[in-house]
């Protein structure tokens, strides 16, 4: 493709919003153009990026036997009243009106429409195992998109559903999968990491992620310090083994008066004990209050002081219930005293529990940790010696700490947890039967009854995959593209454009790369060097090559790989030879 | 690909709403399924010759030069209100908002989003012509979405749009996109014909439209009888040369009393006139009331009475306004004496203008044809002599007469109108400067000058492509698919599952017929060899193999093409040789 002729501008300046290496080169290399909040168009170069990364999605898919469909972007909202996410996906489901005065959806993601399908053709347990994958168009209205294709509202994704007849059949498929994600990731040319993860609105009851590691990256994941233990999840799922406390004889409870002590550091200090012997309150009240309260719920989390809340999973704890702080006009109205509240009394005659509705979470460490410093819920007051069980307990006793880097690893090893950035780019879920129950995907099996079939699902976001790449793979001047989705592979850049000669020759040595297969962008604007060079670098094709007047006075050209500063030459005889030798690197 | 293991089944009976064979068809065999109406999902099948087609188109665009972006499916209504189509767009714009509280609009087709993104990339004549396309979803909420893929509401286009720095410009992308669509209309194995027609909401100056004949298909086409002339259009477009009158001197204007005369043929029979020589007079109102008038408006047309009116014609006449029947109470309103009204007198004293506002349209046919029959706007009755200019005028005089089979060809050739039914497939635009200028799509020209770019878009309908090839192509046992787009070449059916040596030398021939890079779907299954059969016609492969017991006895298959009756044998040893030239036909 001669440049002269691509469409696309690159620009010297990024957007004023742009934060991320991403979203900063990919729209001044002229790959994306925003058309509203989260929205983009893809210019030619960044769609030749995108079909790349889908025809490796493609193939490696194809490859595992999963079969390609095409689902609907705009859907009937009653599908999802069917499955019961009508009202409870996040983000809000986009809903229109149509000319019909029914109401719609644009799909965010496509379980209802899979599942239907399947459960208008499945009938036999001889129908199964199969895997059914689209590369789609999806939209979710995100509160606050941003960072370039990072966080969009509209993307492609591709999306793959299984459909097993056992728990068994799902881990076959879910491993498959698992192994083809590795592939397409590899192939693409990136390192990912493999890491479990919550199953957020999507549900089901394993899932895992597979993150990009970037130090820009917004997810955090933890990995273990023992290579051989492998244990990897991100920040939202990460287990660890808390530190067990001292085991002690419940002492009497017996209270303190604390003046002016405002924190937990500072209580645990006035008191002389380690934090770890204090238990923390937190306040939380729900999304959308239920319908027996009007408002006026508390969730009231207790948590030993040397831990914080791990909010996905307190969420969990709670059965997804979408959680907020409470506001301090929420925590008053409750009877609670702020900065001395704790569970001891909450039952009490007056007591918050008298007030309002109130469900009290603990985290499962205070259960084994005797003689606790807590508040005393009157103010400036704290007790000692509070023992879960004899002077308080709690509705859901569950892990709901955040793990930390340092912490220990879960696993029976000696490892401890390492903190990385990264990027999710795939995630795959075991769903089991929440949406075959629901849309009604049943199979007769071998024995003649009617059985649920087993769902997977399984996505990588193809939009995202290209900017988490760049995010991993840049430097000060620009992108540095691996070959297997670099748009084209070589920049030819032309140089000395009024020397005949240097133009013949150029022009030549194109036809010759593109006749040998080579994917060439050519250079062949009228613009000084230093212009070609600085689009070269920003652009990101892995192989730079420069015919200039010099060059040729030796018969040579110019090769520079993007990812080294080494310039090396070569006869432009033998440069076809030459490039692909340098492609391989 | 093992039928067994292929997503879909076969159904007996089609969609009870389903008239048209490519409805019925597409459904029957799997290709298709319905979500909601006019939304459809793609099965493995269907989705197969969905990409063939997709691939096809792409090929040749490329080949034109034009460059593939993807654009997004949500957009900012306010794109389209820079564009002026917001509120006009037919059907009209489904719009939802967003959770910022934004309009946005799912696209029905994206000229505004190509011309903003082409605005922010245009600079210089140098960096045009260009012609950038993409294949993508796009969605148009009609009111009457019927007949499977034919009229659907959310479906896959190829939408191509051209910039040029001039007309002349224009008029060679033009032919060159005329030309690829020929070319993948050849390729995609149908016959398609390129016929003049109306721009419709697009807008612009000319446009065509590429129109598979099929005598099940929706719209009407006329070609020319003489095949040296060539013309031929749609009848929204189609013009003709109107039958001369007689020249005669003008007579005077004199009343006849026509009781209980009701219809235009018994006027004429009634006066001793042919239909030829009388004015009829039809009333529309617009859609949507002008300010200027609080409804009460009334578009008063006359025709001569051996024509009809084109409403297309008739709404171009009027700028593109939408218009329907105006009510019989507000043609009295109007004090318009229904049955005896005509435009003599229209602006008497107490004449309907002075009641309500009123435009007056005539056909051009009216102004050369004297002393006509009409209306003398006084119940039973009727005015002899009337002559356009001396008793009455038009505010707009214009083409708006329906051209029917018969009719002479408006070329200077001896040939007349042949009507033909078929579906439109492809539809292409002179757009001109309309939204260069409101998205602000301009350049500096070689003199230093800003200037418009000239704009074409181009569309294909991808879905409507297949189903409209499988009107034209089918029979009362199933679909007859061309090569080029089946979802598989072969459907190798393996009879006699329960003999072995039927199993081993129908997997064997599988695996050499797959090895050779033959397409073959293979009918594994435990059925009746009726089922096979019957399915291998419904899907419409183009080739049918059949290895049973039988054939084998003598080493034999057995081969049938679906567009034939004739069945042959082969030497099984032959077998992969005698396919390929099978499916060369």
């Amino acid at each position: 493709m001669r440049l002269s002729r691509s469409f696309g501008k690159t620009l010297r300046q990024a957007p004023a919003d742009a934060e991320t290496a991403s979203h900063k080169y990919l729209t001044r290399a002229g790959f994306v153009q925003q058309v509203a909040a989260g929205i983009y168009s893809y210019l030619p170069l960044g769609w030749r990026s995108l079909t790349k990364i889908s025809n490796i999605i493609r193939e490696e898919m194809n490859r595992t036997g999963a079969q390609e469909v095409s689902m609907p972007v705009v859907q009937p909202r009653e599908l999802w009243e069917q499955s019961g996410r009508a009202d409870t996906f996040q983000p809000p489901l986009a809903t229109l009106t149509d000319r019909r005065g029914r109401k719609m959806i644009i799909a965010p993601t496509h379980e209802e429409t899979t599942t239907l399908m399947v459960a208008a053709n499945l009938e036999s347990y001889r129908d199964l195992p199969f895997n059914l994958y689209q590369i789609q168009t999806k939209f979710r209205d995100e509160a606050r998109p941003r960072a370039g294709l990072l966080r969009v509202r509209e993307f492609e994704m591709k999306d793959a559903y299984s459909f097993d007849k056992d728990e068994e059949g799902l881990d076959v498929s879910f491993r498959e999968m698992a192994d083809a994600y590795r592939r397409i990731f590899s192939r693409v040319g990136i390192d990912v990491r493999m890491v479990e993860a919550d199953s957020g609105p999507i549900g089901g009851k394993d899932s895992n992620e597979f993150v990009l590691l970037a130090d820009s990256g917004e997810d955090t994941i933890f990995v273990c310090s023992d290579e051989n233990c492998g244990y990897a999840a991100n920040a939202e799922k990460a287990e660890f083994k808390k530190p067990a406390a001292e085991p002690e004889e419940p002492r009497e409870l017996e209270e303190v008066h604390t003046p002016g002590i405002k924190t937990i550091e500072a209580l645990a200090e006035f008191v002389g004990v380690p934090v770890s012997k204090t238990v923390k309150a937190v306040f939380y009240t729900p999304e959308t209050p239920s319908e027996t309260s009007a408002g006026g719920e508390i969730v009231f989390v207790s948590i030993r002081g040397d831990l914080e809340v791990n909010e996905t999973k307190l969420r969990n704890s709670m059965g997804g219930a979408e959680l907020r702080f409470a506001t301090p006009e929420e925590v008053a109205a409750a009877g609670i005293v702020a900065g001395s509240a704790s569970a001891i009394g909450l039952d009490d005659e007056n007591g918050p529990r008298s007030r309002a509705r109130i469900t009290s979470i603990a985290d499962d460490s205070l259960v084994d940790s005797p003689n606790l410093v807590a508040g005393a819920n009157r103010t400036d007051y704290h007790l000692k010696n509070g023992n879960y069980g004899r002077d308080f307990s709690a509705d859901v006793v569950a892990d709901i700490a955040m793990a930390r880097a340092g912490d220990a690893c879960p696993n029976d090893c000696n490892g401890h947890l390492v903190e990385h950035r990264g990027v999710e780019v795939g995630h795959i879920f075991k769903l089991g039967t929440r949406y075959s129950e629901s849309m009604g995907a049943t199979f007769i099996d071998e024995d003649g009854s009617e059985k649920l079939a087993i769902m997977g699902c399984y996505g990588i976001g193809i939009g995202r995959l290209l900017a988490a790449t760049v995010e991993a793979n840049h430097d000060d001047k620009g992108m540095i593209l691996p070959r297997a989705i670099a748009p084209y592979e070589v920049y030819l850049a032309r140089l000395n454009t009024n020397d005949e000669t240097v133009v013949t020759a150029a022009d030549k040595f194109y036809d010759e790369l593109v006749s040998a297969g080579v994917e060439v962008l050519f250079d062949d604007r009228d613009e000084p060097p230093g212009v070609k060079f600085n689009d070269a670098d920003l652009i990101g094709l892995p192989l730079r090559v420069v015919v200039s007047a010099r060059g040729l006075r030796n018969g040579e050209i110019e090769l520079k790989r993007r990812d080294s500063d080494e310039i090396t030459m070569a006869p432009l005889s033998e440069g076809v030879q030459a490039v692909k030798v340098a492609l391989e690197g």
